[in-house]
């Protein structure tokens, strides 16, 4: 049992390893990355390719991460109750709001982007559905920390980065700032993540009043605030967009 | 060796099992599907579910699939050369067409869908990246079918279920219309995936002239066809976007 658990977490360990830095790494990387004997890592690399997990290059014999994976990623997205309560609620928030909107999940130590929905205007965007996001810093990641027991515990643990000059690193600065979020139930970014950019965040729960995401709105600073403070129109559209979800996901309405 | 492979294959098994038919299952259910002990399962669940792979329902103490699959998934994506080199041209092929856009590659039985650009009006569209089609009635998979012989053989040996009463099945009818879609360079797909749904594609070769992928619009019939035939201007559309994406991986011009 021992033994076929370490493996596994070997396997996992490379796909992690697979989607991070350099992203297409030969078999000698792999081994010495992991401290694993080559022909450890290359039993695994095989398996790991035929089950479609692991591509391998054949010009170059690196090996990059596989497409089995994306298909499972997706199922996962499928089945995931908050975001197929939340599709049309989001919808109707890009559109009331004229902003794009996203719907984030607590993962590992960050905010998973579960659901986008694109600024409701012809601009090209990327689609930002499985990337993550700071929990110290975005609107998103706020709300989790200020709701969310464990994502309070990861955000307090992680190294806290300063990406621009506004970034709140200082754990007191830091916890002020939540204190601040559940006193108004809900969280803003203000350029602290990205110059220029602007979030607002509100908590969605469920039936049992456990916090189970967040949904936002992220988009230029100057559209987003004014005199330096979220616009309040914005903040109710956000926050009825947060309700609405958290009562179709059974959550008391009082 | 071979003991860690077999651990791995179940685990792959037992993702596959969480992504099709339920999505949430009970330990007992997953042993008996896969034919293993509930002691060895229960290993392999736990290190899944420890890795971020699986989640575990509290309340009913079922599995399904976990968030970190998705992270895997886009990251799987944020690499895929072919879909980075698309983006652009997809875009400019929606705009052209007025419809929607589908970059896919072969993947296990189907055509994986690896981009996806909505149609440029403002109608509410779900997202398909991720998503698996049909190789023989898809004119993205006939493409693939025609073009890949792996995608041949696979497209072949599947049962080549009829989805409407155009689906064509027959094995020497299905051969016919790869000959049609290399001589024509290009197919296209009338009612024969979806009632009312036509679509066109054509491929993308790398500059080892391999056919690595297939771009192409779908949309109502009504839109696509004209006297039941596809209206030439979007087949001349869908071909210039493939041809450009092959240019920009290196394909000989001639």
């Amino acid at each position: 049992m021992a033994r076929n658990i370490q493996s596994l977490e070997r396997a996992a360990a490379m796909l992690r390893l697979l989607a991070g830095g350099e992203r297409r790494l030969g078999l000698s990387d792999i081994a010495s990355s992991l401290g694993l004997a080559k022909g450890t890592a290359h039993g695994i690399l095989r398996t790991l390719q035929h089950e479609g997990f692991v591509e391998q290059d054949e010009a170059s014999g690196r090996y990059q991460l596989g497409a089995e994976l994306l298909r499972l990623g997706t199922t996962y997205l499928d089945v995931h109750e908050l975001r197929a309560r939340a599709l049309v609620w989001t919808d109707d928030l890009a559109r009331s709001s004229g902003e794009s909107v996203y719907l984030g999940v607590l993962h590992q130590q960050g905010v998973l982007i579960v659901h986008h929905v694109f600024r409701p205007d012809d601009s090209r965007q990327v689609l930002e559905i499985g990337a993550m996001q700071p929990l110290h810093s975005t609107a998103l990641g706020k709300v989790l920390a200020a709701y969310d027991p464990v994502a309070h515990s990861e955000a307090l643990d992680s190294s806290r980065k300063a990406f621009t000059d506004r970034t709140v690193c200082a754990p007191e600065e830091f916890e002020h700032l939540l204190d601040l979020t559940r006193a108004r139930g809900y969280a803003a970014d203000l350029e602290e993540t990205w110059e220029g950019v602007a979030s607002i965040a509100a908590p969605i729960h469920d039936r049992r009043r456990m916090p189970v995401g967040a949904v936002g709105i992220a988009g230029a600073v100057e559209r987003l605030c004014r005199d330096g403070e979220p616009r309040p129109e914005l903040v109710a559209a956000v926050r009825d967009c947060a309700r609405a979800v958290s009562r179709d996901l059974g959550a008391a309405r009082f």
